[in-house]
Formats: structure tokens, sequence, C-alpha cells
């Protein structure tokens, strides 16, 4: 499951990953709350609206945008809000939740960091051979951190084997990152 | 209830408002998370701490620190992980929540809104008639919330129902931050 994290839009995705770099989309989404409403009420609002996906779709593990030090402050602080709801709503139900940068997805999805919105939905919308591009834009990159994630966790998954063997300190920080 | 958040440190206070201008000090402590320890954890234990308070002293209101757009824009995103988390909680039981920035509180406390760290513990000590000064910071800013929504409470209360009967559209704002 993809996660596009924001408290007025925030985008949901589930993909499966296949052999290889197969993967199939099964679901995408947008949780929207009003700009207007209580925080109270838009934080309730997204934490029964990501628990209903996981519920319905029970992911393995959970792929979130990790927020970048930039940009509106105040943006920033809102959609760090709807984050702690989120990464929470995965905790309680013990689903692991890996953090990934714009740039991570970008690289990971067209090969390269600095790659913009056209180009990005261009790629995921081939990559998972869809009939149209998703939209808005926080539903198509939902669905690149879920793909992002699924071609990275092999890669994670084994260096984490390596490292765990070899228990080379070098890499107990990205150990802890995994679950 | 009065809360100074934070993911490392999240300040805690049950206080009791009296006649007048009168506050009596029921509890004060403060939740301490690893900062080594994954995101995920924090969160999960920050939320259930904060739970505990709620279930322990059933308070009527929570007052939080409103997030300050400066300083380490890193600790911000931080801290506001952890308020999703602590507003979801009062939200999810149905307690309302008031926000008040830092000069809003060393404003209310001491007639200054730049009071120093050692002015507004002198202030809480001697409102509160405690034996001796709260510590840490993170406890005395907690109590010094609370203090502040004891004491603005009735001013917004009157406002709310003075804007709730004139109807001056003015007022619309600060009468939908009072549930």
């Amino acid at each position: 499951m993809g996660i596009d994290p924001g408290l007025t839009r925030c985008g949901l995705s589930v993909v499966q990953a296949g052999r290889g770099r197969a993967v199939l989309p099964i679901s995408v989404g947008v949780l929207r709350t009003p700009s207007d409403a209580e925080l109270s009420e838009r934080l309730l609002s997204i934490s029964a609206g990501v628990r209903e996906w996981i519920a319905d779709y029970q992911p393995d593990v959970i792929a979130i945008e990790r927020l970048f030090e930039r940009g509106n402050v105040s943006t920033v602080i809102h959609t760090a809000h709807a984050v702690g709801v989120l990464i929470l709503a995965a905790a309680e139900l013990g689903i692991p939740v890996h953090h990934y940068t714009p740039s991570e997805v970008k690289k990971a999805i067209s090969g390269n960091g600095r790659a913009d919105k056209k180009q990005m939905t261009a790629m995921i919308t081939r990559i998972l051979g869809l009939s149209e591009a998703p939209k808005p834009a926080d539903a198509a990159d939902a669905l690149a951190l879920a793909v992002c994630h699924c071609w990275r966790a092999p890669v994670l998954a084994r260096t984490a084997s390596v490292a765990g063997h070899a228990g080379r300190p070098a890499l107990a920080k990205e150990r802890t990152q995994q679950p």
C-alpha cells in the first residue's frame, strides 16, 4: 500500500508485487477533508479512512512519502499531523511502514530523481499498464510510492540479510527501519 | 488538561479550575520516547500514554501548544507527528481541543508574551501554590497551558455567546474553534 500523505488530499494505493519487476494495480483513491473543518475532525476522518483501506486490502507493508523540510512550513506542519495519524494506524495494526523521499521515488520509477509530475504520471501509467493516467496527482504519487517499495523491498531485504549475517555496524541504522 | 507536545518529551498536566482565577494542580508528568526507536513505536507509545492520562483524569477539555513555524524544521515535523496523534486521541474520545501559541500562554500567565522560561516557571509555581518548581520545562509548560485555558475559557465562552446572539460574522472563525 502506498500513501501520499496530506490533510486536504491524501493519496492511497494498493498494488500486488509480481515476478521480477511486474506490479499489478489493485486500487487507488484519495481521502479528502474540507480545509475549513476543525483539525480534530480532519484527523478523525483521515484515521477512519486509512483504517478502512487497511481493513479492506490487508496490506503486508505500507510505503509513505517522507516529509521534505522545505516549501511552506504551515503546509508541512499540517501534512505532518496527518502523517502521525497514518503511521499510528499502521503501527496499531502491526503493519511495517517504509519511508521514501520524493527523489527516491522519482529515481526508482523514472531513473531520474528530478523527474517532473508529467513524466512520473506517464511512467506509472505504463508500468502498471493502466488504460488512462491516474488522477489527481496524489493518486499517481501513491501508486508511485507503492511501486517504488515493490522494487526496493528485495534490495532492502538482501541488504538486511547480509548485514544481519555479517553484523556490519555501518548498516545498523538501515536495518532498524525494517520491522 | 494541558499538553506541551513533543516526540522525545511530551509534557502533560491536569488542573481543576476554581472560582475566579483559582486553579488547583491535580497532576503533572512527562511522556518520553527514545530518540533511537522507530517512529511507529514512538507514536504508539505517545498515543497509549495520552489515552491512559485521559482515562485516568477524564478531562473536560485539552489545551495544547500551537506549533510555531520557526526553528529547526526537522524538530517541528517530529513534534507535528506527535500533535496529530495527541489530537486524534482527544477527538476519538470527544474531548474538545484548544490551541494556544507560546506567546499567548506567556502573556496569559505572566502578562508578558516574551517572558523567559525562568519567569514562566516562577509564575506557574506561585499561581498553583506548588512547594517546588515543576521540572522539566515540558512539565511546567504543560501546566502553563492548562492554566492559560482556565483563564481564557470564560472569555472565549462569552465571546462565543455574544457572537452567537448577534451573529457577527467577523467572529465566525473563532467560534468554530469551540466545539
